[in-house]
Parts: C-alpha cells; sequence; structure tokens
C-alpha cells in the first residue's frame, strides 16, 4: 500500500532541491515525524512551492478572528465538496489536533449541518461552502447573514479567502493524484495516554 | 460608472503599503498605464498580495510549451465557466493583446468549442475545464488525451495548475465583487494604427 | 478567420430567396452595414424565417414597460447562461448601441449580479434567467417580486417571453454553429467621434 | 377542477380577437371538439400568436423525413424534460392519436430509453434531448451519430429546432401556469370502437 | 408490445416459487385482475421479495395521518424525479383510483405545483423531493414548515419514508429496467358506467 | 458530545418494544460491544424496522460473488455520494474491519478512483454511483460493462440493490438526523495487538 505513487509526476530527490525547499521540509518532518506528500509533490516546481505555502501560511498562519481549528474546518468541508481525497485526510488529521477531539473531522467533511459545532461555525462553513461552489453568488446578504454571528469583514474575508485557496489545493491534488501520507488516517484519533 | 467601488474591502492609501508592494504597483503602472484593481484591493494584505503574485508569476511567466496566450486562453475559459466578471474582462483583454486577435477572447470565455483555435488548443481547455469543475474525476485517461496532442506532462501540470490557480482568483474577485477597470473592455479590440 | 463557415448547413444564394426574405435581408444590411449572419444562416427555411423575425418583432418592437435597451439586457443574460456565443456577441454590440454603454453587456453576459444596473433591472435578470434554467419552479412569488419593483403583468410576460424566445434562438445557433459576424464584436465599445 | 384558471394572465373574450386569430381559434375547435388552452391563453397577444403558430406549423406540418408521430416524441420528451405539465399532456395526446399507440407518450415523456420505439428513434430523441439540456456541446459528432441513424442534415435541422421551440413553448406554459385541458389526458388512450 | 420483457433478468415460472410467494402474486391477481410485474420480477429473489413488500405494505398500509391518495401522490411525484417509468405508470393508476381524479396523477408526476391539490398536499411533495433530492440538506426547517401544515411528526416521518423507499424501489426498476404492464396506463382514467 | 440526540425523534425504551426487535437489538449489542444508533431510532416502527433488517440481510449476508468488503464498499461509495454521516462512519468502520485495511474507507468513500482498489472494484462502483446518481440511464452498456470484469448477473443485481438499498437507507438517516456511535470513529483503524 505504501509503495504507491504519490503522484502522476516524478518527485525530486531531496539532493535536487534548492536549499529553502528543503530547509523547509526538514522543519515540517522534523515537527510532524514524516514528510506530508503534498511537500514533496509540489518540490518539483520551486517557485511554485514557495508561492503555494507562502499562501498557505499568510492565511492559515496569520493573527484572526477565526481560530485555527476553525480554518481547518473550512479545509475539509471543502475537501469534502471537492472530492478531494487528500485534504480529506490530511487536513481531516490537523483538524482534530487542533481541535482536540477525534469526530468533528469526519462530521464536517461529510455533512457540517450535522456536526457537533456552534451555530457561528455552520454559517461560517454555508459561506465557505458558497464561494467554493457558487461563488459568483456572493452577495451583500451573505456578507450580512456572517456578521450577524459576529465575523467582522476582516474574518469574512479570511473564510473566503481559506475556502478559494484549498478549492486551488484540491484540484492540484486531484490533477496530480496526491496520495495522503498513510500516518494521517489515524492521527488525532487516539487520545494520548497521560 | 467609474465611481463604483472597486470591492466590498476598503482599498488601502498608497502610502499605506509597504515597499516592495507599492514598487510592483508602480511597475504595472508604467507598464499598462493603469493599475488593475486585483492589485489594489489585494494590497491590504500584503502577504496574501506577494503569494498571490509569485504564483501568478511562477505559471504564466515560466518558460512553457505553453504559449502566453495559451495560458491566457486557459484563464479566459475558467473566469467564464466561474461567472468571473473581473477574470474575463481584465484576462480577455491580456489574451487579445497576447494573440493579436480581437476576437478570440470572447469566443473562448463564452465557448471554447467554437472558437478560432487549434484543435490542440481546444483539448487543452477542454482539460482545463475538467480540472475546474470535475477535478477529481481527472484521470490517466485524461493525461493521455493531451499527450497525444503533443503536450509533455509538464505542460499538463501547467495546464492544470493554471486552471487550478484562476479558481482560486475566480473565487476572490467574486467575494470581493472586484470591478474590472473600465479600460480593460476595450483593449486589443482596435488594431493600432502604424 | 472571416472564411470560417458561418453554419454547419449550407447558407443560400441571395438569388435563391423569396422575395420577402430577400427584402427583409437587404433591409437590416442598409441600416447595420453587413447582413448578421442569423439573417442567412436560417434564411433557407423561409417559413421559420418568417416565424422566427415576426416572433423577435412582436417582442422587441413593440409597446412595451421594458426598454429595448432592457430587452436586449435580457438577451445577453441568457446568452450567457446558455453559453450561445453568437447572441452573446451580436445582442452584446445591440445592447451597448442602445444603452449607450460600452461596459455593460459583458457585465450582463458574464455575472448581471455585478453589472452597473439599477435594482429593479437586476430583479428582471434574475426573473428572465429562472425561466430559461428553472422554468418549472416560476410561482405566484415569482410575479409578486417583479411586481414590487413597479412591473407590470404585461411587463413580466414580456420579461418571460423574451428570455423564452432566446432559449430557443440559443439552441438554433448552438445547434447549427452560428458564427457572429466579426463587425458585432466592437461595435458600440468606441464612442462616435462628433 | 376544470373551473380552474387556465393561466396567471386574463383570456380575451372571442369578440376582442383579431378576425385572423378568431378564424384559426374556430378551425381547431372545429377539428379537436375543444379549443386547446394555449390557444386561448396566447390570442391575448395576437401578433406573438401569428408567430408561434407559424413557427409551429413550419416545423410540424413540413414535408420531413421526421414522421409526424416522430415529432411528438420529440415534443412530449422534451416536455418531460423541462417538466412542462401543458405539453407532456396535450402533445402526448397527439402522439397516441399519430402513432396509433395508447402507451408510448408516457414512456418517451418519462424515460425515452425504456420506450417501444426504434433504436433510430432513440438516437434521435437523444439528440433532441441534447439540444435541450446541452446545447452549447452539440458537435459534429452529434451529427455524425445521427447521419448512421439515416437522417439526412435536413432532418437533424428538424431534430434539433423542434427541440428548440418546445423549448420556448414549455417555458411559456410554465411562465403563465397553462393548464391543459381536461380532455387531453384520455385522449387516444381507448381504442375506438369500429 | 406486451411481448417485450419486463425485465433485464430472467422471471421464474410460478411452480419454481416458495409457496409464501406464489400466494402474494396470487393474491394481487385476484384483487388486481392482473399480476403488476414488479411482483413477478423480484420473486427471483425470494428474500428481498419479502422484505421489499414486507417494507412497502408497512408504509402504505398503516394507520397514518397521510391519506393512501396523499402517499401515492408521493409515490408518484418521486418517481417523476427519478425519471422511473415502472412507478410513475403503475402508481399513477393506483393513484387515480384513490383520489377518484383521472388527472391528478399526471399532474404530481410532472409538475406537482401545478396539480389540482391542495397548499398542504403541496407543502407535503416539496418535502417528499426534498428528501429524494437533496436528503442530506433536510433541517429542522423543514420539519417546521411541515408542522405549519397540521402535520405530525409521525406523518413527517411518514412522508420521509415513502420518498426514501421508493427512492430505492425506483432505482431497481431503473436498474432492471422493469416494464409496466400495458393495464396500468389506462387505469382510473375512465369513470366506471354505473 | 455522547448526549447529542440520536435522532430528531424520540427513541423507544428497551421495555417498550417487541420480543423480536429486542432480541436482535440484544445480539447486535453482544456481537459488537455497542447497540448501533440505527437499531435504536428505528424501532419505535417495530414493522419497518423488521423489513429494513430483513432487507439488509438479505442482501448483505448472501451467498454472493461480491466479498462482503466489497459489499461495503458499495455502501461506503453511496453514502459519501448522498452525504449520509451515519452510513459513512459506520458501514467505514465494517468495511476496515472486513478488508482487514485501515485506509481503505476513507479512500472510496472520498473518491473511489483513487483507493486502494482493483480494477474489477472501481468498476463495480463506478456502476454503483450511477445507480445512486443516474439510475434512469443504466442500460445494457453498463451491463457489459460489468461482466468484462467477470461478474454475472447475479453479481450485478447485487451491486445495483445494494446500492439501491443504501440510497433509501441514507435517505432516512439524513431524514431523522441519524448520530453515528462515536465508537465508530475508531474502529478498524488501530491493528490489533497480538
Amino acid at each position: 500500500m505504501s509503495n504507491a505513487p504519490i503522484s502522476r509526476h516524478p518527485v525530486p530527490m531531496q539532493d535536487e532541491l534548492p536549499e529553502d525547499v528543503r530547509a523547509r521540509i526538514v522543519e515540517v518532518q522534523e515537527k510532524a515525524g514524516f514528510v506530508p506528500n503534498v511537500f514533496l509533490a509540489l518540490a518539483r516546481r520551486p517557485a511554485e512551492f514557495r508561492a503555494f505555502f507562502a499562501y498557505h501560511d499568510a492565511l492559515m498562519l496569520r493573527d484572526s478572528g477565526l481560530t485555527k481549528a476553525e480554518r481547518e474546518m473550512i479545509v475539509v468541508a471543502v475537501a469534502g465538496a471537492n472530492d478531494c481525497l487528500y485534504c480529506f485526510v490530511a487536513h481531516g488529521a490537523i483538524l482534530r489536533v487542533y481541535a482536540k477531539n477525534p469526530l468533528v473531522a469526519d462530521q464536517v467533511g461529510v455533512n457540517y449541518r450535522k456536526a457537533d459545532i456552534t451555530p457561528r461555525q455552520r454559517a461560517m462553513l454555508a459561506f465557505a461552502l458558497k464561494v467554493a461552489e457558487r461563488s459568483s453568488e456572493i452577495g451583500d446578504d451573505d456578507y450580512a447573514a456572517l456578521r450577524e454571528h459576529g465575523f467582522t469583514d476582516d474574518d469574512i474575508w479570511d473564510v473566503g479567502n481559506i475556502s478559494a485557496f484549498f478549492c486551488l489545493s484540491n484540484r492540484m491534488a486531484n490533477l496530480i493524484g496526491l496520495r495522503p501520507n498513510d500516518e494521517f488516517y489515524l492521527l488525532g484519533r487516539v487520545p494520548k495516554a497521560k
């Protein structure tokens, strides 16, 4: 199983990589214990790699009215809508870890309406999915609906831009047939022994 | 007409911008004669601005088996599919200029099957639209179909990634209600006097 | 480019045409300076030609609560929804001329929600697109929504029937691969010198 | 039941009608034994009435490679696709009469793939429904598929134009809530006594 | 016509059937005067046959806030949505008989919004079709809408479960190409002589 | 989390249940270690409960050319298509156990094209999803495609009927908001210690 190719395109060898790309990969490996396949698959195009992760970090690491878990909820819901296996599984794991909740990722990925989340989060995900699926219909009413739940206009930008960025990401993963690392499937599901 | 807001979100003043962002805006203004609104609207988030244009440049300026006009065809066809007014109009203009063809942008944006393009370009746009609309169904057969038209796997990556990137871009433009500059509508339609 | 066939079906010679059909073609040529391809392509079936243009004139030339520009807005929005290149381009030109507005046709054709039009016109286009795309769901509520914007029941009939007629027209143009005349693309985009 | 309004819009009195419109109505009444509601509902706009029935007659009465029953099959299949009760019921009756077959109308209206028709007719209906539902995708391959079943290009024009015309007709009927006459439901279902 | 196969799969001979299955078939034949094809086609799998009709009877024969005619309205509307010829025709007949109304089945099957039914029944069918087509979006609001029309929660369960059961039934009929008996087409259309 | 209601409808107390229903619940509890919520939620309607599980057992326990794991693959793929959280999670667990594969359920539920399964299984799931989503288009070609992979006609009936049955099941679960037991999420993900 683990021998299946991780992408339709060849993956570069570590020593073919520019220094900064390699450094980023080493960094994530040290933190996670393994290298998520998206880093290896995108590394064959260093300029795109840098832009992709810069965009990712700008959205996912910035100070925001959304918690990190909420941002990952958006990612997982959008991955479900786009049938993107990589993001469903990989970001499902991250969501479980951030939310300290072993159930919420599957719930949000399959049908956020049934998830153990707050009404505010449900409104956020409805908006994110409208951006993903019918963005041309977004109007002032949609902004107003989120403001009623206490979202600022900057928060709304975050919701919409995270959805939009993962619409790119899901399409790339689907394009190249990106395979989720086996490790992601279990991550965050088993409470750590103390 | 020109007084309509260019975005649902406030646009920063020139002197509020980081030096590199301002420099990029000055550069495009000198080249185009005006500042495309996407630069002004995204500038309020410098980190996202930098990543967005780095991604754009990585795809659209790189050496590729696709001509620049072909890459803009992808952009315009995807904008049509996503009902994105900004990219339809702005990249329609760029396509007309690159292709030295005043008709092709409207053709490709409304229905590429009727456009004055080659069978190879038609296959390229069919693939790009599948990435935009049903990426989870992309399979080896789709790659094979492009290879038959002489596309390398690197070219296919370009086709798919450009489509994916503008799926992000179209959603952001739809989200914030980004208004195309009036100048774009006519650009490339009238042959230059000699 | 101009040598591409204008239809999948042969186009009759001028002298093969019945007198009234030829007269209509001469008339439009004198008025427009060229013969729109729809006249040439449909002329091979004189009875259908006569009925088609009689229907067109009955809707587009009658006294109505809708201005001629508003009627053309409906045509262009419906053409966008049906991906009909001929009507998008040809009626886009007519709309620009009637509205004396070089931008509005592209706006309405790609996404009327973003167009420089009045709320009344936006409601009109929402109704027209519902007739084009989900007519079986039209109900009294839809009529009520237009009445609130001051439309009479006769105006609503006009909105719906124009949408319905161009659903026919768009399908015929798509069926026969009707090519827009090159002249339409630029018409109404450049202010006339005085 | 029979007292329900036949249209959302008022229906003119016989003596308000122009002579030719009234004559047409009298003619159909003598032939059918009742006045199909579409004649009454459209009569309030004589110019549109004339064009509508001229178009109808041009397509449905002309010499064609399609039998009259085959043309009605197209109408009923398209009515099913557009959820148009009036045409499903009224043209279902006409189809039963022309085909001398009490079952075929319901079969074709609900799912032509299951109908007691020839492979040639099945290909014809597949084409007609593509014109009705995805006309922008019609291409040379679709023409070729019909030619293989012996259809001439003129026959194909008929198939497509009948489908397109009833896309107009279905939308008008749905718009105005046109009610089928009670008489149509049973017509052609019971073999005539001899 | 009547010689066409009733299923893609072979139909068992009467004497191959288990006693209880044969008894059920005899019973329906005595009641209806003929054996509806669904009994013959499903009989080749006695365990599934028993479960299918047990489920059917549990829903359609139980004491309920819905009349039997209302339950058949749900069946016919769902059959229309699923393009299921067998259920459209067979249950259309049953609906006409139960409702003593020769028109309502075609109306409900093609477009329930145009049918001669009560507002309460229209709300019921809107709910049933949402279960059939977008069940993942069913929420408390949908329950509330039915309660306003006087439906109890048990009634709502009935509406939803009947819709769900015929989504199974329609798919089985479509799968095996189940042919409606000729007798169903006319049943309930002609008032009985007294 | 575990205190959330398991259904929109009240769940009966154990001692309110008929003996056979209670026995079935006791049996599954002894086998699984907990009572899957579907048993509790459906128990309020004993006749439907019996028919539902009789149908389930007839399909899922019978001798078949499909392994039990393959049958669960169909269930999980269909649950994904119908956005049914209960079946995605509960049958995902059963699939992992039967297939002794901790990854395959998420793969098949999100996008079977990317799953670690055989080409034969991929063809089976393509067919099952066509039954779930477009059953009216199933034709002899679809049967032929499965026969090429060695499926008998009885196997094809199984594939189609399992898909159809879970289209019922998914709609019921979505209707009543059926909550998956927390236990299912982890089941089959962690290899048992030996």
